[in-house]
């Protein structure tokens, strides 16, 4: 295990992206920049603020840019952005995202579908986006998000020593960061720890993040799971937004403050105010009124134990 | 840890008592009749049919004699009844119930609270049942829940130092089965690993049961952590009914069904039949319409890798 079970647990707000790329509405510029202004002033120090794809594909996030700009003001806030392919890296990097996320599918048939190119394809795409950012000396994490690392609505089972494969390709391309995604909510926490245990004795403290769909009631479990693997960092969407368009009715991400209340029923910090997290998920419902929100801890509160004096 | 992780693991279903009693409306005999058949045909083969506590004060779980006579003609049934005190252990014995569960809080103020006794004067019923199950030779198991095991909402905190004195006064007291309970839903995956750790280096394998609510999220992570430490028996309600009065709005138990779907998932026999769960449940939100259901895996259905060919 790379980390001490008492170092600090970094999660990352996904919710402006992954929540919102899937919902029909199209949520105001407004009142996304006030989320990232309540979610910096809960303690989220790292916010996936959207993606740089055609406004004509996606116009929930045609507004990156400007979420971009407003983010690089806030003190200590790192904005990524996800990017599809070179195009995007590039207005990523114009924009002044201090990261981007390539997702990379394990499932071949994931990848062809969602990507329009082989896995191989796109590890030849991550090494172009490297030398790209490098050319140009910006100053953009790129971070590769291996989507549908524990199965696939399509293909069904997803190989460990395929997933392993790519981890390491991308390393060798070298990228900054590596994610592991269970995407469409096939992972369980055996599952979980094993693969990441192989994959950071393959690459090390390169892997560093880990994204969880609750789909199936297991999210949060398999955070456990993960974190006992080593894992330090957790993507995460406030009010557990986003669903599946594979699972109608299911859940989205791990909710943002359930996976808060998690680290912090076991004593782990994570810098997060978690009376600021449940008034941004109280203000977010009220923006998406009439979409399922998710998550547990909003509606019992903390114990009695954590209630701070 | 005393056990393989491949061993099989054992869900008891106790949605008919803890589930059903803090119900306002009673549940027609007929409907918990089916229900036990729905679930002995599901696989269940322990179920926690109703309590032998007065009728006036509980007036849900009266008809619980008539249950248990029924659940003893299901074959490999074993019917479970909660009994509060020394009377309600002989209803049981009469009754010929295969288990009765005694309550006992490990909270100093929730035992005065709830049972109008100290832990210590429950420890002395405890004996004083176990000498009159013996002393009419009755089969009738006695196992204790050891509830607010993991926090309180009256006291707050919970020593586990006072967990493992109890747990060890009642091993003393000649009982044949203990188990741990989160009756509130303060437990955290880290604070199960070790109490359960601790208790089980105690009295081994007498520890033997483990009892979440999912108040607050954490339940299903709860689960897999009590799994770790090695435990292989759970409690759960069908449809994760139950709530509890001091968290309005909050989730019962673990549901049945998705306990069910985290071992299958991770490769675990638990003899249930899934599609069997969800048509129990489906029946149960029938029955009880109006009220909360609760769980995960009956919105999205099993992953495609899980589906039985």
């Amino acid at each position: 295990m790379p980390h001490a079970r008492s170092a600090p647990v970094t999660v990352r707000e996904v919710g402006l992206r992954d929540g919102l790329q899937i919902l029909p509405r199209v949520l105001p510029t407004a009142h996304k920049l006030e989320w990232i202004r309540l979610a910096h002033a809960a303690g989220l120090r790292e916010i996936e603020v959207g993606s740089f794809v055609p406004a004509k594909l996606m116009p929930q996030l045609a507004d990156t840019a400007e979420l971009v700009a407003f983010a690089n003001t806030l003190p200590g806030l790192q904005a990524s952005v996800l990017v599809p392919n070179v195009k995007g890296a590039e207005r990523a990097i114009e924009a002044g995202a201090h990261a981007m996320l390539l997702p990379l599918s394990a499932s071949h048939a994931h990848s062809l579908a969602n990507m329009k190119r082989t896995p191989d394809e796109v590890v030849a795409d991550v090494r172009r986006i490297v030398d790209l950012r490098d050319a140009k000396g910006a100053d953009c994490r790129i971070e590769i998000g291996i989507s549908t690392a524990f199965g696939c609505t399509i293909q069904g089972r997803v190989e460990p020593a395929e997933v392993l494969r790519l981890v390491r390709a991308v390393r060798d391309a070298g990228v900054d960061r590596i994610g592991l995604a269970d995407t469409v909510g096939y992972a369980d926490p055996l599952q979980v720890q094993q693969l990441f245990a192989s994959c950071l004795d393959a690459v090390g403290d390169t892997l560093s993040c880990a994204h969880f769909h609750d789909t199936r009631g297991l999210g949060v479990a398999n955070v456990f799971a993960a974190w006992q693997a080593g894992m330090r960092r957790f993507d995460a969407c406030t009010g557990g937004i986003g669903g599946c368009p594979h699972a109608p009715g299911a859940s989205g991400n791990v909710a943002t403050e359930d996976v808060a209340y998690l680290f912090a029923s076991m004593g782990i910090p994570t810098g997060l105010d978690f009376a600021a997290l449940l008034a941004l998920r109280a203000q977010v419902a009220q923006w998406l009124e009439g979409e399922p929100l998710h998550g547990a801890i909003w509606r019992a509160g903390l114990p009695k134990t954590l209630v701070p004096a």
